[in-house]
């Protein structure tokens, strides 16, 4: 059905998202060659007994040589060091690409490395799970999931277009924006929810009066809902906040003032207020449900799945 | 293969829970007669519109009457004066229970009106949807979920048992502890995660610089997971927050300190404080799948159901 895009593609990191990229490439026929690159042997050879490629090497320099599309998929924090890394080793009219969830950093630590004549579209596809590594990855991951493009001034159209096409073979809805706000729109949709998500599973857990074995063993009534964002790959949730600081610092003190307030009229017995606020939200879930983005069976559907427990 | 337990049952309240738990006692044949009963009288034509008793009546008082069992399911700051309204018109040896999420407040309302020889024993099924209203329930809900009593001093061990057996053969396992203690577990295992979804959802809500349909549009990256508990009943919540204040105001307290020391890490960019919060509440999600209280399947294993979208 699809057909060749690209000669060669380079998949720098090969974890949740690289490893689902690499399945679709495969499956749809987009390249003649994909070649897979990652820091880690480990992580190199487990990729190899997964087939993920048709070549393997630690060295991410090797892995872009002649390659006509670059996907880097790392940390946020490390793709300084490979743009670095893989600067002199691309060819004139190559497209280099990231997978990153913040935008204004990934360009700042990049954008330096790139030579003229290549051209880099950063890129953030919002997809993904609460697992990580290559044995995470599955094929139509992006299916129906927006990716956004922040392309910098100037951006060449017809590379544009090109990486465009990809993702959209791949089943996404592409849409494009400047870095700055897509940072902020993250921080608020993808951060935020992340972080404090893992606030309070690690308040949870500190608590004397009540033992972890009685949250675990109640965690159906409501907690169990932010421990799936909470299991999230440390080293990537990490990078983002350190790399996206002052949007996530933004929206903890808002959210921290909201609670402030919530706090309050608990404290004082307002209910009017605090059943204003109830209701408000009721609202915003109808509408994600209808704009498709979540489903709409009680319990995210999964009651069917852990009756069986 | 069940049989018949009590003759009859009263039902007070008729929403997610009440309706599910009449679907139960009809299948499983544990009544001779359910007699529904609840104030509005919409909410009651609905509940006979949907077969859910024998008898119908807007009158808890009418509706207790002769009855070997009474199940109040009320939002809980309507549980004093249901026990009021019903208070003289229980048989001797009735057993009455609820389902409130907030035991000690429940108590302090229900017992001043509990005659002698009636057995009061406060109850809380963890079970439930988003969903609200009789329309909401269905059988099997609480199939594999724990129900907690909170027994006064001095009840009645043949009435205990009686009740115990009631849920079990509706699949609940059942703990006994004390209403503090409960209230403290329910606290931060599903008022607090609640509060926080409510509070969150708010938030980007009232964003200027994000619009609404942003994050909706964008919410499958994290924010949506919110969006569901923040969907939930908004009476049932104000009455939880009213009703469960001291546990709720120490558990919001102890979650605002953490949150707080997590802000200024993010600020001052302590990769290591974060990364070491993050690696440790994964173990907790593992041990709640382990637990058999969450499904393991990425995203609440709803992938399947969203990428029909």
């Amino acid at each position: 059905m699809s057909s060749v895009q690209f000669d060669r593609i380079a998949l720098i990191g090969i974890g949740l998202i690289g490893s689902s990229i690499a399945y679709d490439i495969r499956r749809l026929g987009l390249a003649k060659e994909i070649v897979v690159s990652t820091r880690k042997a480990e992580t190199l050879k487990r990729a190899e007994e997964l087939g993920l490629g048709d070549r393997y090497t630690i060295s991410a320099a090797d892995a872009v040589e002649d390659a006509d599309l670059v996907i880097v998929s790392v940390p946020v924090g490390a793709s300084g060091s490979v743009a670095e890394e893989i600067s002199t080793h691309m060819k004139p009219g190559a497209i280099v690409t990231d997978v990153g969830s913040t935008k204004a950093s990934v360009i700042a630590q990049m954008q330096p490395h790139i030579p003229a004549g290549v051209h880099f579209i950063p890129g953030h596809p919002l997809a993904g799970t609460e697992k990580s590594g290559p044995d995470a990855g599955f094929p139509g991951l992006f299916e129906g999931r927006w990716c956004i493009f922040t392309p910098l001034p100037g951006t060449d159209e017809t590379a544009l277009k090109k990486l465009r096409h990809f993702w959209e073979t791949l089943g996404s809805r592409v849409d494009e924006m400047d870095a700055e706000h897509h940072d902020k729109v993250l921080a608020i949709v993808s951060h935020l929810p992340h972080i404090i998500a893992y606030n309070i599973v690690g308040t949870a857990d500190d608590l004397e009066t009540v033992t972890e074995s009685e949250v675990i063993k109640y965690s159906a009534s409501g907690f169990r809902d932010f421990t799936r964002l909470a299991a999230s790959d440390p080293t990537m949730w990490r990078d983002v906040c350190l790399h996206n600081r002052d949007a996530i610092l933004e929206m903890l003190a808002r959210f921290s003032e909201d609670l402030a307030s919530l706090q309050r009229a608990i404290r004082w017995g307002e209910g009017d207020k605090i059943f204003e606020l109830f209701t408000r939200t009721r609202a915003i879930r109808r509408s994600i449900i209808q704009a498709g983005q979540d489903v709409d069976a009680p319990d995210f559907g999964r009651h069917a799945l852990d009756k069986k427990n």
